[in-house]
């Protein structure tokens, strides 16, 4: 069974470990999944360092990973109560298209490192769940095997522009084909984050595992050069800019999603560009370290273009409660980063992922009830405590 | 003897360690109980880990449940001097009643849990003390019971709505018949808080408890579906609005004070409904998680509404020195929560519940004179620190 | 040896912990004492427990003592540079009088405890290093001792106000007539704070020791009641007013300080009463818990009269090195409350104390200097870093 | 070998340490370095305790040394998407030199504590890496030997005055004769801070090292009386002042450069007196504790003097990757401290400080390019993320 890059020592005291807490009568398959962190710690215990380390990076010293999640914690919620919450309804629209509540599934990379099926999991249970599932570009399916699997699920594309702009042109006219619904521009890439422990792990993808929308595009010749996340290094274009927007438009019919906006300039700058919505993204504090927490971000942007769109957070809340603000003609989303995903494949696959979804269902339409929201149109900037003593 | 749903493995561990601090001379029945804390310390000592669990339990990551008590800590009070404190009268009046100092028994459920003589005890204690004891819907003992063990303590009983009206007009006429002076109708559990550790320690009372007040009025099959703390799920009504104000005024005289208040917002809409009162209070932190603290909460809604009418904090204060703020015609409390009552009632019954009232009174008492203040109606806001460096 | 009210197992690990740490080759009467935390560390070795507990007492949870020394760290200060600090002369004057530097001996009760010579050992380091000792109504040497040991020292007189006026009426001749310099009326203990250990160790002099200054004054029986730290219960009087102070102008031609003010309020009607200065102070955090850290209280007094008089942090920096602040007519002293005092004490008598004094001494040297004051007088609100990114 | 003035039990314990880590299989020699933090970890494991005790050092309680870190974390970028970043230029000039990024070596004391070959394989790294070295006055090398290891290199020279003035005359005409492009005059040391460990360990050179500079300059007799850092005690002159700005330049053509400097107000006076440049510096934190972060005080300086000239952080960030702010005629350089320099020097010496230096490269060169922007020019405030919920 591959490893990843885990030494034998690392391994061996894992598996002491394992050893350990199972004499313990802490027997994992056992404990009840109650929160998401249960996932998270499950997680933990059963992938390898390596892809552990890869999916729980943060850049640099991890400041702004860490304080995505502490910002939430700075925000006081103002409940308002006897408002008959008997029909809590969690259901919000997202670029004209009805999903079940404002969680989907963030991009993520190589769910195959997880679990088995991989992102053709993932997609199912998306799907049963109705709600928007974010493909990676990274992803260890391909687009057609994860169509194939969940051919009614609602999709979105996330992109990457490449300094061959032809392999970014096929992908588009692929994904067009097979029926996603917008396109995740992701801008915050124009080179890696640095994240110590993926150095330290000499990261890369098992032998078994590919990049499966690329195989073939780029011309990778065995031990050529430095991989990079599954991809030849430098094939990532660090000059794109706003020019690229239009040359994106020209390509497609698809709406186009702005991915890692974090200041109001440019969320300005999106809407004069006319795209179709943006996502409030650090990308998990995996790029910039030192960057705002995306709901403080959030809170900046939606001042400046709420009357006219909308802000969408990334990798947001991991407990599914706390929601994107913002009212306007564009949809509202919180998509989950690996809380929500990840975690829930590595635990049992199609069936984690709905678990996890479901939980965070469930939290998210409670904590709408005792905040004495109806549905999510009722969800706004009220609900947010300023004053302080 | 019942052990609430801990392990065999929990209970050995915990006994383990009750062995071993027996060795180390710690004696907890010969420990000097000084201050709440200690009181309880020595209810997580003594009580199995579900009820443990159960009382000390905050809603899902319990931010809100800590920062209770971390938000007194951010507060600076301004202590005047040379006042002539040598007489401290710590008396006041609620709802036209006068009590011995401005602390009282907030609802909690299942006194027997704690001790066998349950809220009888309690019951007895406060009448003693001549402070206000709200019975909880969710006594283990019966309203008749609790009246009798102590038939000139002055009560008020916290009320809930049903799906079945006709329940919660009845159990009013009881407790009016009976001579409780108030109606507490909590407004903030259209659902139960998501308590993790209650889902793990699937918490329900043991065989020989029941929730007395209700006994057979739901219809109850054994086995036959889901029960939550007692009686069986999905019995609140989460449809309760303000008309529902309207329709209990209609079924009674008694005063009704709302409790579950968390902005000013609603605090206006009580005052327009004609409620004789209300209790800022966040349950404990059981309910919502991010909502504010209940003495910032207070903050808010008394300058709003203190002309008219006054805040009261729910499981305010657990040392009892600092007090409620806002000044008019209505009364204020500083209810008390669990530390108040059920760790006093987990050390010795009645007497452990009085010796905890009796601290909580020297030290309001104390902390009174030492701000400068003779009686509670000479604390206002003045004594609160506003200026830093 | 008395060893205070620790039990037989306490002592016993604290001799375990001494031979262990002696095993270990930490011999404490080697180690070089370079910082007063030295000195707090070796007191806290040596000392029993109740003592030092006594010494180290805040009120119930210890917030305001604990934040007396957070709140210097959360200042931050401005230093100038290229002043030619080569001369630093750290002289001020109190009260008309000039001592060496703005450092004092606070009141602290008990010095026997901490050393057989009690209060004659503070008394000549105190006059050895010629600054201003304040002597605690509750030393365990006489102020006839005290002043026989060091005859030429600079002495201030703490005063509190006991319901029988005679004796404290005895006590101001006694001093006066002794040649104490200026009477400081203590005014926030009109009850004793509630300390948890105190009660816990059961705290009193051991039966060697006594309040040598009230020796026979009060009528005490053997066990004929409650004693509270050295002195019959219930002695101080609660009543005290402002009126009082005009008692005390009529008995004294000494300056009159007023001890214990924290509000600008306060510091006013101070002034209009016609003392003569007055100390911020807290009592340590001993008193009232959840009050200011005594520097953040006299930020806002001295903001208030400083035009007029001047503000006296007590137990100010126990490093020596920030200063008080304000300008004007009154006097200015940063007192030391055990730290400077006390530690000393318990590591070798006079020559410890004047050690403390001597390093706290250096301390403010070179904080001044590196600050860019030349002088005491330099040192002013400029010198505080108000502006933050 | 020497040890410094670590304790035969101190070593023993640390070779203990360094015996269980190897047997653990971390050997330092083998793992990668990643991160300044990995240098400083091995140097904390090689030097002696005495030497690691010297570089890590604050001063007293080490607040100020520990929030120039902790300030850059109170900070959040606000990176700007989509602006061609394929070009990521880091040159800058500074003093009329272009360099190669904004980081420099600061000067730092006794590099052959750490290295062997001391200041010559730090300036052969700086010449390699194009940036600016400040050789220290107090370098364990000859300025002679420095300039010859590295001929082509940039150099400023620290500067104290002495009360000796023909010392720091001499050494002017010295390092103006060898090529030095600028003095920095250091003004935060009329007297040295007061930095415990360095008390405790009687810290001083080991008898095979000396400032070589002054070799034979100040007469010292063998054990004639206190050394302090290398050079006999109180040979600094505290009595500097802006006159000797005026003296300094009229010894030397070269550019004066004034280092220390933590306020508006004496940013100002030092572009009244007609200097080149300022270095906004704590010394590390090393001289007055309670002082301001570096970066805090930057804030204020450069809104008061940026449009006629530049703040310079000294011991700025030592991950290299926020930099300097201010825009105008003068240079800007983010100078580091001991994190650049001497854990470089402690690992490998000059191969060492060449890794380090090409990692703050290329995390500068990176974060830059994630925040949007293509060269040194572009960084302005607008980067800087003032707006919070």
């Amino acid at each position: 069974m591959w490893k990843g890059h885990t030494t034998k020592r690392q391994e061996d005291k894992r598996q002491a470990d394992r050893a350990k807490r199972s004499r313990e009568g802490v027997r994992c398959a056992e404990m009840s999944m109650v929160c998401l962190t249960d996932f998270e710690e499950y997680a933990k215990e059963h992938l390898s360092k390596a892809t552990w380390d890869y999916y729980a990076a943060g850049a640099d010293e991890c400041c702004t990973r860490d304080d995505n999640l502490l910002a939430y914690k700075r925000i006081r919620l103002r409940p308002r109560i006897l408002r008959d919450v008997s029909i809590s309804d969690t259901r919000t629209t997202v670029q004209g298209t009805e999903i079940s509540f404002p969680v989907g599934i963030a991009p993520t990379a190589f769910h195959c490192l997880a679990w088995h099926e991989g992102e053709m999991a993932t997609a199912r249970a998306t799907e049963a769940v109705n709600t928007c599932y974010i493909t990676s570009t990274y992803s260890t399916c391909s687009v057609e095997e994860i169509v194939g699997a969940a051919p009614n699920g609602y999709r979105w594309f996330q992109l990457y522009v490449y300094r061959n702009r032809k392999v970014s042109e096929q992908i588009v006219h692929r994904v067009e084909a097979l029926g996603y619904k917008a396109l995740v521009l992701t801008v915050d890439v124009p080179y890696t984050g640095k994240r110590r422990n993926d150095i330290r792990n000499q990261f890369k993808l098992p032998p078994h595992l590919k990049v499966k929308n690329f195989d073939g595009v780029f011309e990778v010749k065995e031990n050529a050069g430095p991989e990079e996340y599954g991809i030849p290094a430098n094939t990532l274009d660090p000059s794109i800019s706003w020019k690229d927007v239009y040359w994106l438009q020209s390509l497609t019919r698809l709406p186009i999603i702005i991915k890692g906006i974090l200041t109001k300039e440019d969320a300005e700058l999106a809407v004069e560009h006319g795209v179709q919505g943006i996502i409030v993204s650090n990308h998990g504090g995996r790029q910039l370290d030192g960057g705002p927490a995306t709901i403080d971000a959030l809170s900046e942007i939606v001042e400046t273009v709420s009357r006219q769109d909308r802000g969408l957070p990334g990798r947001g809340d991991p407990y599914g409660k706390r929601c994107a603000e913002g009212r306007g003609p564009w949809s509202q989303v919180c998509f989950h980063w690996q809380a929500g995903g990840v975690w829930g494949l590595a635990y049992k696959g199609e069936e984690g992922v709905r678990e996890v979804l479901q939980i965070l269902n469930d939290e998210f339409r409670l904590s709408m009830a005792l905040a004495g929201c109806r549905n999510v149109a009722e969800i706004n900037r009220n609900l947010i405590q300023f004053s302080k003593l």
